[in-house]
């Protein structure tokens, strides 16, 4: 494997590879390069373990010493690893990466929906539909939800921030790597592909004609859509939803934030 | 009232009262400064006026032209009012405070334990009990969760965030500022305090001895015990519990986060 000891990041040979890891700080910068570049940045030994495990290929990594001997055991023959200082990861990043293990991975094709639907097994299924959340810690938690309490898959609106942006990855603890998700191409006019396939669209909100959860029979094929902290669901998808569900709660408490309320409405429609 | 129209904040002659609005960066500076000056800060219009209806008294408060006006039927007659241009608010406190309005409350008295349970109804009951669970943005989450699912109130171990700081209050949408709480004096002695009242202590955590979320009896009182996200509860802590309960999940995810396993436990343990 090329090994590549550096003692700072400024070595004109490897600036090519080494431009994956600058400006990790400039957020709209990075959500627009990461995609167009064809990559996604593993942060981490345990995220970057779950990308390797995922089959997902790394175009190099950046490893402290001590990072790259916990990761030896799986990097792949043949990647490109740069060993350096971790003071010298801030120099390049922009960000103290006090974990000292970052992977520029090549980003996996996007999956459509209808390529999502088709990988479900028939029967009982749960997706998790997202509009418009555009906070990437929020879009991470809800797939580490999501993962741990068994559901089959992801839908992002096109709006939604990217579940493959480093911050994402990191605060879902590498389960968007695992959990098989899609992006819709039409909005809200993707939720109709799901009622093809048999998925009850339930919107969470607070709407008049709401049911409570805990108190209506579970669809055995139930695609739960969820909206935005701030505005909620738009009256859109909404409106596209097969029935509307509300958490009750104290009415001094206007709402729950999205990872609670979507981990809470999770745990009551999960499969025994 | 003293309204006062300033065009920049570093007027000398209102130094002192501005003074509790500087260095808004410097968390571990300002989460000193503030017990020991008997302040907390009120952020955003919608806190402002949770934290005057819970009764807390302002020791000033600095707000743009509009937020003024956006709270001029709640602020008390007597009360400290800077008004100045929002870009001001930059310069004094080292924050871009896009809301632009800002308050300087008095702190109320701790509570202690005993005058917590003390102001409980007799018979059913429930309490979240949190274990140095540092991360302003996590304790906020809990308290919003908590109120949200009627708790009626909660218990900070010694070395847990203040609930109080600016993060927490606002994440929690101000419902630290309702919902009643109080600092342990003695950890985890003070669990013993929780007992006496007729609490059944539940710790939240992954033993070989853990019943199943779900599959037990609720206590008619229970205070439930929560930990960090990284180190879990103290060896100390869990041995203090009575019983201690685990969410299942998919093993391939560890955990969740603290936020989504409390909503998820307040939730499955409401009173119908």
């Amino acid at each position: 494997m090329p090994l590549i000891e550096l003692d700072d990041l400024t070595d004109p040979q490897h600036a090519g590879s080494l431009r994956d890891y600058t400006a990790l700080k400039d957020v709209q910068l990075r959500a627009r390069r990461e995609p167009a570049e064809g990559l996604y940045l593993a942060e981490g030994v345990e995220v970057i373990r779950r990308a390797l495990a995922a089959g997902h290929v790394p175009r190099s990594l950046l490893l402290s010493r001590s990072r790259f001997e916990d990761l030896a055991d799986v990097l792949p023959a043949g990647a490109t690893v740069f060993v350096a200082p971790v003071a010298a990861f801030a120099d390049l990043t922009g960000v103290d990466l006090h974990r000292g293990a970052l992977a520029s991975m090549q980003r996996p094709a996007q999956r459509s929906v209808p390529d999502l639907l088709a990988s479900l097994p028939a029967g009982p299924a749960r997706l998790v539909v997202l509009e418009d959340v555009v906070d990437h810690t929020n879009v991470g938690a809800l797939f580490r939800s999501a993962a741990a309490f068994g559901v089959d898959g992801v839908v992002v609106s096109p709006r939604c921030a990217d579940p493959l942006y480093r911050r994402s990855v990191r605060v879902s603890m590498g389960t968007v790597l695992h959990l098989p998700w899609a992006r819709a191409a039409s909005w809200p006019g993707d939720l109709d592909l799901l009622r093809s396939a048999g998925f009850a669209v339930a919107a969470l909100a607070l709407t008049e004609d709401s049911v409570a959860l805990g108190s209506f029979a579970v669809p055995e094929r139930l695609a739960l859509l969820l909206g935005t902290e701030g505005d909620g669901l738009s009256r859109r998808a909404l409106s596209g939803a097969d029935l509307v569900v509300r958490i009750p709660m104290d009415p001094r408490v206007d709402s729950l934030n999205v990872a609670a309320a979507s981990a809470v409405a999770l745990w009551e429609t999960r499969r025994a």
